[in-house]
């Protein structure tokens, strides 16, 4: 990975332990890796008073505090939110990179706002008619990225094919798949299967420059994954948190289950190693945030609850996205994708 | 519960195990619910062979063997399949539905055939434009049941409408639920959030003759269920297969993590109370399979696996349809529905 220096702005008013953990986080980034140089975006003297509780001497001129006076808060409508809030954290973030001051977003606030800020203070990039959340899913044998996992709602087949291309890119880039498959999410595996959405996209993804592996449904997520799953975003909303939200229930029922009787609850001790192997490899903190792929600029949303560890990798990603040149990558495609359209016609 | 004979139809050469489980699950139906009458629907000579298992003497005026020489394979397209095979199973036992002799089908067989047969021979109820599958999902702190989940990938927000009563209906007197709360599947809960399907049904929903509980997102499914889940059958589906999926890769997951050394096994073994309580309850053979509703007819598909306990339930599930009137019911709310509607018109 080359040595260039990488500019990231954090949003450190975002997320609920704030500004706390993303200036831990930010420092243990600063720590790792000596490219990097951060913007701590939010209330100075908040910030001011968390990096009073790390050692910070030997990293004093690769970050700087970029004062603001404003939040959106998680009560807040996003985009009413950055109309009114004009210095927010996350929309000074988000002009440090427009301006060309940092190359990244990192934020574990209000995704909404984080979301609406990128799209309209960075635009899409070149070539690119949507941009769409790629987040990072656990199996047991490896990790998929499922496009859009919530930025639009309603998307024409056009769109998925242009969330196929940037899903991929990401896929080899960051996650270092070296030829990742495409599944177009749909109601069965079998050509044919789906709704109108679907069925159109499907014809356009199979000529794609991509290694499309036809539909996908929701017994293969997780059982027989491909790396890379397509959808609209009201589709991979409801995936990401339908399995989050099963695979909490899950371990919580079995927790309380287990917590019944002394033997239970002795038996899990012993067998605690088989849980941490998996609690592990789901761990959100690892992954770092989802991307909001095709915005003119690198853009991290992490989790709210987001760990001082989560915000590091969340930096990581964004470091990695800058380093391997996804952006740059996805004009480059997208464009060759258009132009080989446009031959056709 | 009424002592009026419940005649059903057994496609007793559906399933996996067929006609082994059937059969077997027919004569466990058979001796617990003495109103019972069985029709075993498939190869008369096979079915006679299986009876010969079983102690079947006092049960003979029970049942019937209907003979037929022709089964709807899982390769087989799903209205192709019932298209050339006139003579089939499924088709045969949704026929006797039709034609009075039983009034609920029962089948472990092909989905797809099982749906098209059923809404070929048997059309919809009066007033009911689509008819859609009922899945009953456990939680840890209740039964949900899921409609659509499968059958229409394409819908309107009138039909959106017609599932919700169903599905209360349903839930109401079969599953038992007072009151059951009527969730929209969206992607956000808060009022607005949605696809154009969403949106619009919302409103439509609002007004309906049912307990609306708004907007349900991915997170709440299973963390802070609703008693019915509403949406179109891609979603659905999705939903469906992604729930079973997770948790299947979890289970196995944690097995093959436990299996690692013999300290995790023994204490997974002291812990087995914990992994069976949850299994009890997630057990698909309690639910006996999912209900097409709205077809004027009681039709149960029931998982392709199941085992006689499963296709017993499936059984007690048609039979508690027919002795609730969830038909009756469902004509009478839905010609209520639109009076009503065309009043405000």
């Amino acid at each position: 990975m080359s040595l260039e220096p990488v500019r990231i702005a954090l949003d450190a008013m975002g997320g609920d332990f704030a500004p706390e953990n993303p200036v831990a986080g930010a420092i243990q980034a600063l720590k790792i890796y000596p490219e990097l140089f951060v913007y701590l975006v939010g209330d100075e003297l908040k910030i001011l008073n968390e990096l009073r509780k790390h050692e910070v001497r030997e990293l004093r001129h690769r970050f700087e505090i970029k004062h603001t006076t404003q939040v959106i808060e998680m009560g807040d409508g996003a985009v009413e939110g950055i109309r009114r809030k004009k210095d927010s954290s996350i929309l000074r973030a988000v002009e440090l990179v427009r301006d060309g001051l940092a190359q990244a977003i990192v934020s574990a606030g209000h995704t909404g706002a984080a979301l609406a800020s990128a799209q309209i203070r960075l635009r899409t990039l070149p070539g690119v008619a949507r941009s769409a959340i790629a987040t990072v899913m656990p199996t047991e044998t490896n990790l998929f990225v499922l496009i859009d996992s919530g930025a639009n709602p309603e998307v024409d087949p056009e769109n998925l094919v242009e969330f196929a291309i940037m899903g991929t890119i990401f896929s080899r880039e960051v996650l270092q798949y070296k030829n990742p498959r495409v599944g177009l999410m749909s109601n069965g595996t079998e050509d044919g299967k789906g709704n109108s959405l679907v069925k159109e996209s499907f014809k356009l993804l199979s000529q794609a420059p991509i290694n499309f592996h036809g539909n996908v449904e929701g017994h293969d997520l997780f059982c027989n994954p491909v790396e890379v799953v397509v959808c609209d975003g009201f589709t991979g909303n409801v995936i990401l948190k339908t399995a989050e939200s099963i695979s909490d229930a899950i371990f919580s029922w079995l927790k309380r289950e287990i917590k019944k009787t002394p033997f239970r609850m002795f038996g899990a001790w012993l067998a605690r190693g088989a849980f941490r192997a998996i609690r592990r490899k789901t761990n959100y903190e690892e992954y770092g945030g989802s991307l909001l792929l095709g915005v003119n600029g690198v853009c991290v949303i992490a989790h709210g609850a987001s760990t001082p560890k989560a915000i590091k990798n969340a930096i990581r990603v964004a470091r990695e996205s800058i380093a391997h040149q996804v952006n740059p990558m996805i004009v480059e495609k997208i464009k060759a994708y258009h132009d080989s359209q446009s031959l056709v016609l």
